[in-house]
């Protein structure tokens, strides 16, 4: 389990400083593919090819194929030409379509010029996908058996053909025409008799996609129906290839980033973290800040409308952030649920009636419990008459945040708009000025004003 | 496709109000295992044990396979007793322990005692584990091969023994005193000569973990390593069963869920969104709107302090949501992005002085800008006075709350706390305060009070 354990970073800096090769040679040699990967994730581009320089040919290109995208641009961009040449055309076709897809086009170019004429036949036509479809995460390298085999016959071609694709565990089956009629496991393979035919060892009630659908819904089919790969169609049932489970693994991991970025109102970015710059991560958040604080200019205004009201009762004031603090985390926790609800799959956009029933119920129960709570603290910080305002308003503003939060994620999904983009953040801002206006016309009545 | 597609859940509904049996058991016929799985999860328990009780025998095996532990808790309470032990009987033993793990112990007993000894002793084994261990997930039907085999002689092995394994496709090496060796794929036994000795064909580079290591953890570093199974080892080096890719994709799911509701406080709760109640979902998030609430009193007092310079300038209180919003959101945005990196390998402890530097920079990038433009909005809206006070405090707030934002976190985890713990809102909350302070001591200044 040593391997698990969290690696200090500080004596692989300390060889990269003093530029101790040997040193670095040995620190190489001790540590796991996946390890050294993640180090070259957080370098600099110049420690990061010297790095993978330094490699022996086979460690290198496992080595590589754990990097993401941005990373692997990253090292390629440091090589000089035959190691350049030798890597891009070492890597898988569907990995290489995802480099070119993130990647400028000048460099594009440059990778796609240095691949032989199979390579490049290979990754063109995954290229030819749309961005985030399932063509280009698939592997055409794949195994098909034909229905009429025997066990035998397709344990016989697995042999022959097995060593140049991605996997064998899934063999799509195939008839004449080369219509897809189910798949085999190699495992249904090695155990039935030899002479069974294929036709009937095959599942045929097994899920398919096609090329051209989104690689994360096909990404959660897999995760629910937990099968090692899916073997993707054209639209005439023919077979193109298969999505591996690692394929799947990662689209998942990119999408819950993705998502999680989101939900802080912050634009998801490519690559690592430690090597993302000031710069990278500013941008990142600053279009969101931005809106936010336009929008939120709105209770600036609401403010306004109730100024006299505030400079009669300057104790008002003092509950404002409490209680815009409070219903802003009410809309949050609602808006995170469904956003996660409707990624997993347990919530589709027809149940958003249900769900804003739910949650004004939900939103109702937390806010009438924190109501006794402010009433309790407003009473002996200010006095009872504020403390009623505060505790009534809570209950409406926990109500409207929570139904609000919950249903805008599903209303967004329908029109076409990525739910995670409704984030807690969003939310909450909208839901401040309406909360500080239903704060002061309760507090006006309540104060006889 | 169409599997994919999001079925209308009316027609079941109406089918299940309706008492239709006919037409439920075409229903049935005609959706692939999963979606009747999604469908049992939403549906209350009386659903979905009536819609269980229709399926045939193996499909129904394979339905709830596919449910969550409390959805097959649900369904099981149920059953009758010949096909409550049927379908216990007929369980993985992986499934079995996670389900006991999260069940009242009177269930779990009725489940334990409805076993086969055999069935017995290999979930009272795992259970043996600690929650959230590898050993409660792990598969313990494995298929070992000894290293002075042949391909041959390992391929028959897999032939006589691999039905009752979980997976045949990672094959654990072991010697004479099962000692863990490495492991073979079930492609390359199938590629090699048959008279190659396993040994020889054995990778002794993958990674293994213990029984009783963190099981994300274990999932995560199957995500980064790619394999299909990870081999579960005693202290001792022995074998003691796989972790195959399903649970880990299953574990990583949970925890991502997990880490959704934690960012917007809310606990998580087991089971499905649609099938929790009212009360539960309530349950799940009034915990920390209480402790938020609580905190918040803070800001009160704040503002009490301030309260005469309050009284003089009311146009202050204008700006208060604003300036406490906009800290939030940037403080959210440094939380959610540190909880992730952390979640996923790319941030770890140590890196905390290096994290907290570059978010210190960012939030000053983030907050000059947005005060340029509350410079402008606030003289437009107030005066050019009250502008300035918010365009100075919003720089300090924003630097203030990156640093604080993305450094929590990783202080929580240095001292054993989920990260996760440290959520947006929670950082918000914290920040809101000394937001205040800055903002009514720049103002004090900026007007001469």
């Amino acid at each position: 389990m040593a391997a698990m354990a969290a690696q200090p970073t500080e004596t692989l800096r300390d060889l990269l400083e003093d530029n101790d090769l040997p040193g670095l040679q040995n620190w190489l040699a001790e540590h796991p593919p996946y390890e050294i990967a993640d180090e070259l994730g957080r370098a600099d581009a110049v420690h990061a090819v010297l790095l993978f320089r330094l490699l022996d040919k086979d460690r290198a290109l496992t080595v590589f194929e754990e990097l993401d995208p941005p990373d692997q641009q990253k090292v390629l961009e440091g090589l000089r030409e035959p190691a350049f040449r030798d890597v891009v055309e070492r890597m898988a076709p569907d990995d290489r379509a995802r480099l070119l897809g993130e990647a400028p086009a000048k460099f594009a170019r440059h990778v796609l010029a240095g691949l032989s004429a199979r390579e490049r036949r290979y990754t063109a036509a995954l290229l030819g996908y749309p961005e985030h479809s399932v063509g280009r995460y698939m592997t055409p390298e794949t195994v098909a058996l034909r229905h009429h085999m025997s066990a035998a016959e397709a344990l016989d071609v697995v042999r022959r053909k097995g060593a140049d694709a991605e996997t064998v565990y899934t063999l799509p089956v195939i008839d004449d025409r080369r219509y897809f009629l189910g798949t085999v496991s190699l495992r249904d393979l090695v155990l039935s008799a030899p002479d069974r035919p294929v036709a009937e060892i095959a599942n045929a009630d097994v899920p398919q996609v096609h090329a051209t659908d989104d690689v994360e819904e096909a990404a959660r089919l897999m995760q629910d129906t937990n099968v090692l790969a899916l073997t993707v169609t054209d639209s005439e049932n023919r077979v193109l290839g298969l999505l591996t489970f690692d394929d799947a693994f990662e689209v998942i991991e990119a999408a819950d980033t993705e998502d999680f970025a989101r939900q802080s109102a912050s634009t998801p970015w490519a690559g690592h973290y430690m090597s993302a710059s000031v710069v990278e991560l500013a941008r990142a958040r600053a279009v969101w800040l931005l809106l936010l604080i336009v929008a939120a200019t709105l209770t600036v205004n609401v403010l306004q409308l109730f100024e006299d009201t505030l400079a009669s009762v300057t104790a008002l004031a003092l509950f404002i952030p409490l209680l815009v603090g409070t219903g802003g985390n009410a809309g949050a926790q609602a808006a995170t649920a469904a956003v996660r609800a409707l990624a997993v799959g347990e919530v589709r956009t027809k149940d958003v009636l249900r769900v804003a029933w739910r949650e004004c119920r939900v939103g109702l129960v937390l806010g009438s419990m924190l109501a006794v709570v402010a009433l309790v603290i407003g009473t002996l910080l200010v006095n009872v008459t504020v403390a009623a305002s505060v505790a009534v308003s809570l209950v409406a503003v926990c109500a409207w945040a929570a139904t609000i939060g919950s249903t805008m994620p599903l209303l967004a999904k329908r029109v076409g708009i990525d739910p995670a983009v409704i984030s807690a953040p969003l939310v909450t801002t909208l839901v401040d000025a309406t909360g500080l206006i239903i704060y002061f016309l309760v507090a006006r009545l309540v104060f006889g004003l």
